[in-house]
């Protein structure tokens, strides 16, 4: 069975991680997208771990996409992009403000080429406004977004960032779904549009259900801060760390017994829901007490014997080997002609009659030229002339 | 015009966070979200800043809403749900495994009732398992899905949490946009579906990309942790926090002019960009001395001409005044009757053709009882009557 995005057809012109994860996606779902690089190609080819040529990290934002490596300033390459869209549902470009337009692809020219088009522009801060010609980093939006505030260490006073690269993965999410609701509404009403998308409005929005909600009613606004008070909800066991909560009054009297500390249930402290929330330092520091004097694996299990959410704090080399991760088998091995053993987490959302999948591997630098010049009616002689001409470009993988 | 789901019905039991953001995205996007809440109401109307007797995060996760508030213990109130689920085209349930069923709503019994539905169900873990049974909290999801072993400190070891709940939220974005997707494959084939999903998954699946991925090669794996070394991209300046971001050579070269230290540029040690990502840790001890000496206005300035990527560590309370934010109209003020002026973010994804946005502050419990129950052909009398027999229930403002 193919995935709910079957018979969609994406012209994938984004690099690095915001835009290639949202067309990922897609593409997991069935929808077939090119992936159109520069000669040069992404970027994220050359970042972090490389194994005969492929980044770790550029096969992960790129999986189930075919791959056409075209020099869109030869007018042979401009004109095959052109040809492409033609008979493209989505355009997905996330360049910086105007540079789309100057590469011969702005919305107009696409929009008459293929007048119900989906087009799609990814953006860092928007098209006009104090930041909007700057380079995006992500550490600039986590600054200006609120995340590092966030993150602001308590006894210090100094803000942090988060390890990991929030504000692309969130925009790469929001820009499949809005992306999808376009292609819903197109099927509906047989029009095309333009969607826009911001990587700070995107976080703004995704960090303000909890985070920055206190700032909501004008007339009894307070700090965010406030919310963030005392220590985290990690503990040190006797050989490594879990978290535990006891939120309820079965699960504090829970871990109260799982501590052999029953008395502790008798402490008006602790006695109710908002005692607890109201003496949480005094509660977290008994439980970092506690939970000190217990291997990991034996007050995890006295924990769950009383029916307390708990879990240990696992490396990521440790999340892909955990029993829960593996039971709900989210990472795939699949063999590889050319880099052996390959792993990936699947699709988080599981469709009963549409089921998304890894449909492949990511694709070598121009691995799929041949195939689609071909399905743009080119014969083998001209294919042949466009690679001699430098107009298309060819990675193959590198010996291991 | 509407949004690009309009004509959408969504019934959505979920309560907390991650079904709630999920269904808001939909009903910003023009979908007739009904939340359906049990007489106690959503545990989150009583969660953080309460004003009036409206919480600032039930707001923010619900807004665009309608609400019905019956009793689905009583056969009249599960009658009421079935009749609305014959002309529904989503719906949406986060209970723990098995619960829905024995409410008298599971996927069989909803299905006779509306073949083409698509049945959404949102889980921490998935339906079997070790953790299956335990009640989801965003903090056991952190500690199995490697995000607090992303933010271990360096210095320490001591994994910490990310103190917003990214789990929840995540899983609202990506099962917002799987709802979408089996509502574009239902709009092809008229075949609903089941989709299901479980944050455990989602978070594993978002974190990949680049913090896990030195895992994707079996044959030369390496460890996620060793991409972390070093300082964070925030500064201490003379007067508050910036970040700053010198990847290329001319950005280097522009930082080391903001700084008056042209002669940085001849350093051996950071003269390519391969040598600053080696030595990385000197790279930035120097960023700090120089930062430290400038008030931030005064540093930004100088960076912003010599074209480097920066931006000061924006408080939430700053966030929303910051002139990007105001430029891009981020958030929007409502005067509403009930709770006075009224902040929001605006949906991020904007459309050209059928706009996004915020239509109504989230609904009171109940508020909509009896507009929905006409539509479902109930007279004013029955209305009543259902009422005084406590089938149906409703909650007031209170007093400012």
């Amino acid at each position: 069975m193919p995935g709910p995005l079957d018979g969609i057809r994406v012209l994938d012109l984004t690099t690095m991680v915001s835009g290639p994860v949202a067309t990922m996606m897609l593409a997991d779902q069935g929808a077939d997208v090119i992936k159109i690089e520069a000669p040069a190609g992404d970027i994220m080819r050359q970042y972090g771990v490389v194994h005969r040529g492929m980044s770790a990290t550029f096969l992960s934002c790129n999986r189930s996409k075919r791959s056409l490596c075209v020099d869109l300033k030869t007018a042979e390459g401009l004109a095959m992009v052109r040809k492409l869209a033609k008979a493209a549902d989505v355009l997905v470009q996330n360049f910086r403000p105007d540079a789309i337009e100057r590469m011969g692809l702005g919305e107009d020219i696409v929009r008459e080429l293929k007048p119900d088009i989906v087009f799609v522009s990814i953006s860092g801060f928007g098209e006009s406004g104090p930041y909007a010609h700057q380079r995006v980093y992500d550490s600039v939006i986590q600054a200006l977004c609120g995340l590092c505030d966030i993150q602001t260490d308590n006894e210090t006073g100094r803000p942090h960032m988060v390890r990991t690269i929030v504000p692309d993965k969130t925009t790469s999410l929001t820009a499949a779904q809005a992306i999808t609701a376009a292609l819903f509404a197109r099927e509906r009403t047989g029009k095309g549009q333009h969607v826009r998308l911001a990587m700070l409005d995107t976080m703004v929005a995704y960090l303000w259900p909890e985070a920055s909600s206190p700032l909501t009613f004008l007339d009894s606004e307070q700090d965010p801060a406030q919310e963030q008070a005392g220590p985290d909800l990690i503990f040190r066991t006797a050989d490594g760390y879990i978290t535990a909560a006891a939120v309820t009054d079965a699960e504090w009297a829970g871990m109260c017994r799982a501590f052999g500390r029953e008395e502790l249930t008798l402490d008006p402290r602790f006695k109710t829901a908002a005692a607890r929330g109201h003496n949480r330092t005094e509660r977290r520091t008994i439980m970092n007490r506690e939970i000190a004097r217990w291997p990991t694996a034996e007050i995890l299990a006295r924990l769950d014997r009383e029916v307390v959410p708990a879990a240990p704090v696992l490396k990521r080399a440790e999340v892909i080997a955990d029993p829960q991760v593996v039971e709900n088998g989210i990472i795939e091995v699949r063999e590889d002609p050319d880099l052996g053993p390959v792993r990936q987490p699947r699709p988080a959302a599981r469709f009963t009659e549409t089921p998304a999948e890894i449909r492949s591997v990511a694709p070598w630098l121009g691995a799929d030229n041949a195939a689609i010049l071909e399905e743009l009616g080119y014969d083998e002689a001209a294919i042949a002339r466009l690679a001699e001409d430098r107009v298309v470009h060819r990675q193959e993988p590198q010996d291991g």
